[in-house]
């Protein structure tokens, strides 16, 4: 087991009609707040109305920006910065999923940093400081809610670059699975995708003796397996939702790599292809995973035959361990193919013509490796896309 | 799944030479603290003088108060509150297991009161504020590292009782495990059996849709299953170590019972036999325990029969689910036995010479019952101490 630090301070308020605590909880660290969200969905639902309302009863002032797309721009984060400069903003809260609250965590660091945002993205520079950030989670999927992550597309450059701190863990995440009825099914699947890859990408480590870490990854990936479908059949099915929404943060807020290195490889890739595609990042980490698992599996089979008997159910054959791991790969891809994942290049439109640029970028034009289970060099990228084009 | 609030903000630095840190963290809240821990063990094994180097390099003065017993006693936390406020302490830092911690966190309390800090724990009062409390952990058991409770025995009036409140959550759980090695196989026994304790009180819950946080609960105590006795043969085996350290905090910290409603009536009947007999709590604990469920599995059967296959590795009998519950209470109690627990009230030397009067306190005279999963009264907590006589 790897030394680790840990310290998830998020306050989780979690359950039936909990976004009706926005205000109390607001109120606690601001009297004035920027409110970001997407679009169309948030206010004919009537929640950005409960939330105004919860605001205005505890006498807390807002400003709103809205219009947050899937792969957050930059260009949005820096007009919420402009925002919150112009009306002293000193606090945001986020309505909707991760790219909401990426946005607002982008907004958090950039507000009392003189230079460019972009920079912490890139790694010119280190923030010292960031504003506070609330959530009201209404999609389950990025674990943002309650991690130390954003992730921001720089649509000039074609980049998605994410960044980490505890300066902008939220300090509260409201989670009520109600909100979570309205997803489209599709989104429901890419969404649960991401949070099933949040574990997955750091169950495959090198770190030794991490067999409660293991055993939580599991019990969580189980879990998702189960209720994944059920809720895609019963939108309304509260219980589906709840486990998936709490999974969702347990996924990304640091438990499950105590003491263990986690990989990533597969979400810097898919990063890439979101860069470029715009696609629904869930989805491309379905096409992107399965094929890095084939890729590498031979690198530790016994941790594959361990994920094949323990995750995904298969029978282990003692004299072939590689049958077995490939066995729960495979049984894996075909869990997204149910739940109406892509798991080829080309169902997402993606030919090969532009591989070679999407592995420069993500190596560095192979100055650096990719991930830590295996360091990936770019020839290996392609040799991925090649699995699963 | 039932609504529920979670925040576990204590920052938690686990690995090899961590304790090296403690004037560090230290220095981030406080100038002077009060150091609480046991006796000649700490200060023989050279850690009081590591972590005394450590506040001495940082600027930080301190007092100390030492001395904890297991079942730590009201009598010194009155003294430390004594000591903070002659001195114009503001935190403290336990060096320890449960006993050292609990007395911190019932000092923290009583510090800022005008009352007897006792009121609190016999409901007589709610604290408004607490001292900060800091932690170095020597001894996984009570998972007050980062818990909200604090138990304290009030030798006087034989009560011991326990009290939680976010205001004594540790701002820090500083956690080698090197500093277990040299726990007395015993205590090893026993601490490993309060922590699974703790996952099991809330495993047996009547709460709905929890597969999520079951899956977890069955994750650790795997784990326990699997690293105590090799903890136990091997004292120097760091992985073994380090997977009960890390469970015990994870046990107790509140992620087990999201969404969930804890029983505790084993904890509740425990605190009995410890305020009068003195026992070592986990050990209180496995003898009350395998009663109890068997007692009580009845009300339950399927979850019994899921405890038994997924946790205790029993052999499903379709035909037969309650053989199949018994089956996973008697391996429990035959883990209990391997790992050198009582699972009799002889074993302990106690008698059914004061059954009437534990029962009587546990529920004060009949007038409340105890536990949630099966509310006991007092008739019942006398037929569980007849099951384990």
């Amino acid at each position: 087991m790897e030394n680790f630090n840990f310290q998830c301070g998020t306050n989780i308020i979690f359950g039936k009609d909990s976004e009706l605590t926005v205000g109390q909880e607001v109120k606690k660290v601001a009297n004035k707040v920027l409110l970001v969200y997407g679009g169309q969905s948030a206010k004919k639902s009537g929640l950005i109305e409960r939330i105004t309302q919860s605001l205005k009863a505890k006498g807390i002032e807002w400003v709103e920006i809205s219009g947050v797309q899937p792969n957050p721009r930059l260009s949005l984060v820096k007009e919420g910065i402009a925002l919150c400069r112009q009306e002293a903003i000193q606090f945001i809260l986020a309505v909707g999923g991760g790219s909401a609250i990426d946005t607002a965590k982008g907004i958090a660091l950039g507000v009392p940093y003189q230079g460019d945002v972009w920079d912490f993205y890139i790694g010119k520079a280190t923030p010292q400081s960031a504003i506070g950030v609330g959530v009201v989670l209404t999609i389950p999927a990025a674990g943002s809610e309650s991690s130390i992550f954003t992730v921001v597309s720089n649509e000039e450059e074609c980049l998605k670059i994410g960044y980490g701190s505890e300066l902008i863990r939220p300090v509260f995440a409201i989670m009520n699975p109600e909100l979570s009825y309205s997803i489209p099914k599709y989104h429901v699947a890419a969404g649960s995708t991401d949070i099933m890859m949040h574990t997955l990408e750091r169950y495959f480590t090198n770190a030794t003796d991490v067999d409660l870490t293991d055993r939580l990854c599991e019990g969580l990936l189980k879990t998702m397996l189960e209720e994944v479908p059920r809720a895609m059949e019963e939108p309304t099915n509260y219980a589906a939702r709840a486990e998936i929404m709490w999974a969702g943060s347990l996924s990304h807020n640091g438990l499950m790599d105590t003491g263990r290195i986690g990989d990533f490889a597969s979400h810097e890739i898919e990063h890439e292809l979101g860069a470029i595609y715009d696609i629904i990042h869930g989805a491309g980490l379905a096409v992107i995973f399965p094929a890095w698992c084939k890729y590498v599996y031979q690198h530790d089979v016994a941790r594959f035959v361990q994920f094949a008997v323990r995750v995904m159910n298969v029978e282990q054959d003692y004299q072939k361990p590689e049958e077995t791991a490939l066995a729960g790969i495979r049984r894996l891809e075909e869990f997204f193919v149910r739940i109406g994942m892509p798991t080829r290049l080309s169902q997402l439109e993606i030919g090969d013509d532009r591989w070679e640029e999407m592995a420069d970028k993500c190596t560095g034009n192979d100055s650096r490796t990719v991930g830590s289970f295996v360091p990936l060099r770019k020839v290996d990228i392609l040799n991925i896309f090649a699995l699963c084009k």
